[in-house]
């Protein structure tokens, strides 16, 4: 399965998304995706050590400044 | 919706926009964007810390720099 | 007004430039652009903590390491 | 034999891959990869100073945010 | 002129070019370029608080990781 | 000659890769180059204030990530 694929797969899941910058980890739903990656995040935290450190409710991510994505273990 | 359209909704709102670079955190009403996400906000300030360090006026955001967009809640 | 059409208008005019990088901020006269936003500037200096700490020329800036552009109040 | 067509070969096995960042090191089974050379990894751990430090599951790494890839040596 | 012209002007000249990273500056005879804004320098060397530091000769810059071009003062 | 010619004509033999990030070095046999300038490398080696710290095998270089090229002189 394609990577992109993948993530189509995540879409409605909580995932992980760790951003480009130091320790910048994002924590929402997916709401939707396009074909450069742009996330659309909904009820979205920044995490940090762990830990939820920050509330940001709706988020759009910038696809080229994702370093990774990994959906986050029920 | 996809991620692009969530942004075109913005349109005429307050955003926060955070651009690459350490903690650099601007914040203005989103007047326009294109394809690219590049965007042109006005009565844009400098946040820091949670509050207006620096009043910058229009700015355009190269959109390939752009780390993540959201709402500012009303 | 799309943000390439916003900086079309300020050519010929004074912009305040800021690139990639740890405070790398520029000022010259916008000479031209084309659609990837590089910029070419006149009489450009280098600004540290507000004032002009090196004067640079004419330098052509490569669009997708910038970050943001904003006219200088006149 | 071309760069992506290396990578190709390296489906199946476990590869190394450093991405963006400061010392941002992952290590996982090369589920599949696109034109991007985004990568879908399995069974993933983070690597700090040659040993795993955390274990990450299923990964999607972003293309443009791989600096290098390699295989781990059998 | 458009930018890239301003660059293509320079070919055969000294320029001075900064890449991305802290103070990473080259200073060569402009070969050639393409495009992408990728160059090829000859009698290269990498400057340190403007004096060289270190003679590369021969090298290929990669166009989307330049910040800035700038003609040497004769 | 155009940057990636010259590239190009280094196939085969040893060259310097610097690539994004600090002090990143790789010293390798250059067995393969794409459009993207994705390189792919043999025998390589991460260097370390000039001395070979880390001997790496075949990798894979992402082309955006490159920051320059040059020839190791024989």
């Amino acid at each position: 399965m394609f990577p992109n694929k993948k993530i189509q797969e995540l879409v409605g899941t909580r995932v992980q998304v760790e951003m480009k910058g130091e320790k910048h980890l994002l924590e929402g739903t997916l709401a939707s995706m396009d074909d450069h990656l742009n996330l659309y995040l909904t009820d979205t935290s920044e995490m940090t050590n762990g830990t939820k450190s920050r509330s940001m409710g709706n988020v759009v991510l910038r696809g080229n400044n994702i370093v990774l994505i990994n959906p986050v273990k029920a």
